[in-house]
């Protein structure tokens, strides 16, 4: 197979609403060049057309784009090899949105799905010399509104509600978090391929027996071309790149192949083991000449998603188990790292999962209103050891479920599994984010009914409950699935089972942090507290005259529903009000970490041990932004921590300990996710408001493997203004502090 | 009659709860000067036994004084020629609130009413020389909290739910604007009457005729002692003077006596007319000699309340009339100026009132978790030409309905009624304030079912359906009886009838003030905004190191629940972050100042002149406090006016004009409270924030009497950045502005 990359030549214009599209395209003013992949936002930005959107309120000033049509053309020229070959396909791995493409004037292909790649037969169409290639791209807003129309319009929580007709990421309408930015574009890599023969899916799927010994492996080919008397070679490499497996099949269309691993190295979660890779080689080959090929990473490990009953409550676990050891799940929700991601290369994904990572997250949740990330991502948490909540994209809304919208819907799915099955960080695909809320909200939630008799009055049931599941048991049944975050079948926010948002604290009724434990779930998939970025941050985004707490400047870059006066509320509960920028930017970070921990270490300590995992799970929402702005992420747009990071980080340690007062008794316990007990001394020290130790004593701390543990009680002097600190020591270092 | 008033040598000191109540009298020790009518409090903080309560966090220091009993003795000589006389009363005005008097070692009364007078037959008690007056006041936080066993716990908001069983003033218990203060004491006056006959009740109802040609008036006379051969002089004085009416009638125990007055000079409220008010004066006559006399002022005016249909909406006006002029009754909750109201002298009174009424006020509501006021109140109301709505005093409370119970409500409300109907200015008895909201709020009221049946669920019903309005229909039949303030019927907080408590804005769900008028009433009885008192007053309570916002004393001093976050919620909303407390001092008041005008200039514009009456009254809560607090109040516990006073001063004028602007288009209208139409110029401004003028226009107004009148529509530039000012211009003068 050969690929030339279309990535040259392009030029882009703004389609005129008066002119015929020949006339548009034959014209000579207006186009600027453009970038491919890319978005119609950072070619007019680059050109000066428009202001950069992330600065001050120009936000407001782009809005225009979205609501326009754009053409692209590029001019090339095909490489003669590639001519002929008996097959050549244009492939357009990704068009955001509505996007029609003509090659040498003849309609080729036609998407209304972001997340789709598509692939057309373009030989007979192909010529020497110069070819032509256009790409319209219809406002996705006015394409949305339009089968409003016709389909009526549908409650969303964030953004135009006609975004759930239209398969784009949900944030680029405007989220709580993110501006409005209807990023329009090839967003992915447009190329040609030429080939006799090509691979056009590679799954492969494994079973660790339970005993961890063996893997049983599942390979599945789908080849395209002329298979005729050729043959594809599998190689299996493992970690050391020595051959695991080797085999050599009779080319077909469909290739089912099973093969035993013996004592399979394993991949590990972070801090539990090593995070081993095998490589995976196909080729189809004619004699020992290779046609096409296809690597890819992967790695084995036993999953499983633990719904059991907790000793002495209501309801079941929801505990993540890798290769038979049970994990608490700290960690964040990942929301697009960009308006446009087109702008997140490689580095910059290294740069937050490392970030992820090294702030001790063992999961990211992948949440359901941006995009499937790009395979980088995958790729660096399955070296990283993150695992990874994979929703699929659907969120805070209502959708529809007309034919035709399941139908791409259904392809979606396909392509995105397909794509994203070989990575071992991916634990859990999930149906949506919080659209069953929604529908709770307004009352169209029986979950007493099936999803065909829920059709007219909670559609989405139909993609949760039938196309969902259906397409991950069809091509991957190795990995649970979940209909939504959250999710508990009668109640999505059930306390006793499933997993559950915890924005009682923040949205509700502004409970205080400090309650944070007291909202009880077997998972918490989010929760969170908004914090101002940090000076340098807000100094990229706001001129100098807007500096100062809720400036305009600042408020629009604050996109929470009531953002700033929340803000206020926890202020004002917890802190003396400050004064000016620098100090509100402390204030904020200082409550956000505080109220982060809070949650953290009262969750944490429900995880009791096998049989007892009361709560196996807290996500922070959210680890990083799309923009610079205030909200709820622990390290802003430049990749900034905020103090929150660093509190996260040590309440997610392998070690940890917590207590709760009232009065002078204090309730002590320690947790332990790692698999060796542990021993140490606990230092409970109390000073007064100026500083002086009024009381130190110190116990032996005992911690099993796998488990929270209650310390029992310590007493201090009762004064209310007096400040209590633990110390966890042993060997010599502090472990853990609280 | 004679009256010799028992104000000296008074003592008091802590009952001791190891000693006989003999033993404890006896004792010399721990006694210190008492002043009488005075409380215990007072007194312990003039003998430097406990701080004052009203400094720093001082109140938690004091709380024992309202867990103890107290013992009050006295020892005086009576007059000889009171000795002389058949009959000699002990008078005591008010204990508060369990109290047993014992003279001469003889019990002689017992009270467990704050509000009722009592009056006990001592000639036969007393004796030449020393006498002795012993009174214990029992701890009402104890003696209600047996009540409250006896009887069940009752919900109430705000104070310790067993004051729903003490008739003692409410906010005594802490409310969420005062503090927690159980005041003990006699706080009325005490006195031996002598006489052989006596004047005990002078009731004088009157019903002016509908074209204000003539009164009738009925005289109810209740005469004690020997009235045998003795006669009765009832003169009516004008207001200059000179007798309206005189009548000689022979003395008998019950009088009844009508007459009719031709062209009455009336009473008016402020702003309409004189406050003109008439004196009667009764006397028990033996041929030339006066046995007893009786003086009080009155004053005669038309009263009605009209709940009549709204032009083009559902429900029914709340529109006081007075001498056939519709009132809008702009003006203000009243609390007690103190909680020691003992500390409220006449002057006290006379500052807060001419507050009120050179505030615009029109009307003052006597909240019923405080105290039937002092005679000076009303008498300075009635000179103001201040209108009072007078609850009758039970607030925010499940109160019984024990038989015990409404007999000492019906005494109370009896000595009420008795004492306080011959001011004009008291135009409306009403059963309690939120009450059945209590009710409501815990499903406990069904107005389908009737008091009696609802005695176990709703008590209350039968005090503010029953006994209440028997009472006031018994004693005085001249005014409206209103069940509850807010009530409107089945749902206490009706949109469309009755009164209504508007506090969707600072409380529930935190509503921006900009929407006041969105929450429709046909009369506001209360709605408000809190801001800090100010800085003089800050600094008279708070130590140097704690003048900053949120400070544990300024908290302390702040006692609605959750007030400094709901402060700041409505500064984060309308305000750059103030810093340090002047600041926030000025951002509060500014707020409040903005918010209370944004209620009343949009109610006021519903009052639309007869037959479209749709709003006909704002009361602020609240004018005054009874301690130096952030609270609602316009004007602090140093009678200080926030910025507030002064705007709803403005907005409560004569003539006020009003906008609401939608882009570019303002609508317009102009209110007339005065009973002639109204013409001038109104001017309309838009400047840029910078400053610059960028538009001015100007248009005729012309307002007929009594009513507000929309004027249609301006235009001005439709950027959000701009400030739009209007100013009505009559006579070359400012008239009003918005």
């Amino acid at each position: 197979m050969i690929a030339q990359v279309l990535s040259d030549n392009w030029q882009l214009r703004q389609r005129s609403p008066r002119a015929t599209l020949e006339e548009d395209l034959a014209s000579h003013k207006g186009w600027i060049p453009a970038t491919v992949p890319g978005y119609v936002h950072q070619d007019l930005m680059r050109e000066g057309v428009i202001p950069d959107p992330f600065v001050g309120l120009a936000e407001l000033e782009v809005q225009w784009v979205g609501d326009a049509d754009w053409l692209y053309r590029c001019t090339f020229e095909v490489d003669d090899e590639l001519l002929r070959m008996p097959y050549v396909d244009l492939c357009c791995d990704g068009l955001d949105t509505f996007a029609t493409v003509w090659l040498n004037g003849q309609e080729v292909l036609h998407s209304d799905n972001q997340f789709v790649p598509h692939r057309a037969a373009v030989r007979e169409i192909l010529r020497e010399g110069s070819n032509e290639l256009w790409i319209l791209f219809e406002s996705p807003l006015r394409a949305g509104r339009r089968l409003q129309e016709q389909h009526g319009e549908m409650r969303a929580w964030n953004g135009d509600p006609s975004r759930v007709y239209v398969r784009k990421a949900g944030y680029h309408y405007g989220w709580d978090w993110g501006p409005t930015l209807l990023a329009i574009g090839p967003w992915r890599e447009i190329r040609l391929e030429g080939y006799s023969a090509r691979i056009d899916t590679v799954r492969i799927l494994h079973e660790v027996a339970p005993d961890l010994s063996s893997a049983a492996v599942r390979l599945y080919l789908g080849l395209e071309g002329d298979l005729e008397g050729r043959e594809v070679l599998v190689r299996l490499l493992d970690p050391e790149g020595h051959p695991a497996h080797t085999d050599l099949i009779v080319a077909r269309n469909h290739i089912e192949h099973e093969f035993d691993l013996q004592f399979p190295h394993l991949w590990w979660p972070r801090g539990h083991g090593p995070q081993q890779l095998y490589t995976l080689q196909v080729s189809v080959r004619e004699g020992e000449a290779t046609l096409a090929s296809r690597t890819l990473r992967t790695g084995f490990r036993r999953l499983r998603l633990l719904q059991e009953p907790v000793k002495g409550e209501e309801g079941s676990s929801f505990t993540f188990e890798i290769n038979n050891v049970p994990l608490f799940c700290g960690g964040y929700n990942w929301i697009p790292a960009d308006s446009f991601t087109t702008r997140v290369d490689r580095r910059r994904y290294e740069r937050w999962l490392r970030l992820a990572a090294e702030g001790n997250a063992t999961m990211l949740r992948v949440w359901g209103g941006g995009i499937y990330e790009a395979d980088a991502f995958y790729e660096l948490c399955d070296e990283l050891g993150l695992l990874v909540w994979q929703d699929f994209m659907f969120a805070c809304g209502m959708y529809p479920a007309h034919e035709e919208f399941l139908q791409s819907v259904r392809r979606e799915a396909e392509s995105a599994i397909t794509r994203l099955h070989v990575h071992p960080s991916i634990v859990i695909w999930c149906g949506n984010n919080e659209d069953y809320q929604v529908a709770q909200s307004i009352g169209a939630y029986d979950p007493d009914i099936s999803p065909e008799e829920a059709r007219d009055t909670f559609p989405g049931r139909m993609i949760y409950e039938r196309v969902l599941p259906e397409v991950c048991a069809r091509l991957d049944p190795s990995r649970p699935y979940w209909p939504g975050s959250p999710y508990a079948g009668a109640d999505p926010n059930d306390p006793t089972q499933g997993d559950r948002h915890v924005w009682e604290v923040w949205h509700g009724q502004l409970a205080p942090y400090q309650r944070y434990p007291s909202f009880r779930s077997r998972f918490v998939s989010e929760f969170g507290m908004q914090a101002l970025p940090s000076r340098r941050t807000i100094e990229a985004f706001a001129p100098p005259s807007e500096r100062y707490p809720e400036s305009r400047t600042l408020d629009h870059h604050n996109k929470a529903q009531d953002g700033p006066r929340r803000i206020a509320v926890y202020l004002s509960d917890n802190l003396r009000a400050p004064c000016g920028l620098a100090e509100a930017v402390y204030a904020t970070q200082l409550v956000q970490a505080e109220a982060l921990a809070a949650g953290i270490r009262g969750w944490r300590r429900e995880w009791r041990g096998r049989g007892r995992y009361g709560c196996s799970g807290a996500l922070v929402w959210q680890l990083n932004d799309c923009w610079p702005v205030t909200s709820w992420a622990v390290a802003d747009y430049y990749l900034r921590p905020k103090a929150a990071y660093y509190v996260v980080r040590r309440e997610l340690a392998p070690i940890t300990i917590g207590y709760s007062r009232e009065g002078s008794r204090l309730q002590l316990w320690c947790s332990n996710l790692t698999g060796e007990p542990f021993s140490g001394q606990l230092e409970v020290t109390q000073w007064s408001l100026q500083g002086e130790k009024i009381l130190q004593t110190s116990l032996e701390v005992n911690a099993p493997a796998y488990g929270s543990v209650e310390l029992g009680e310590a007493h201090v002097h009762a004064f209310r203004t007096t400040v209590v600190g633990l110390r966890l020591l042993a060997g010599g270092s502090v472990i853990a502090r609280a």
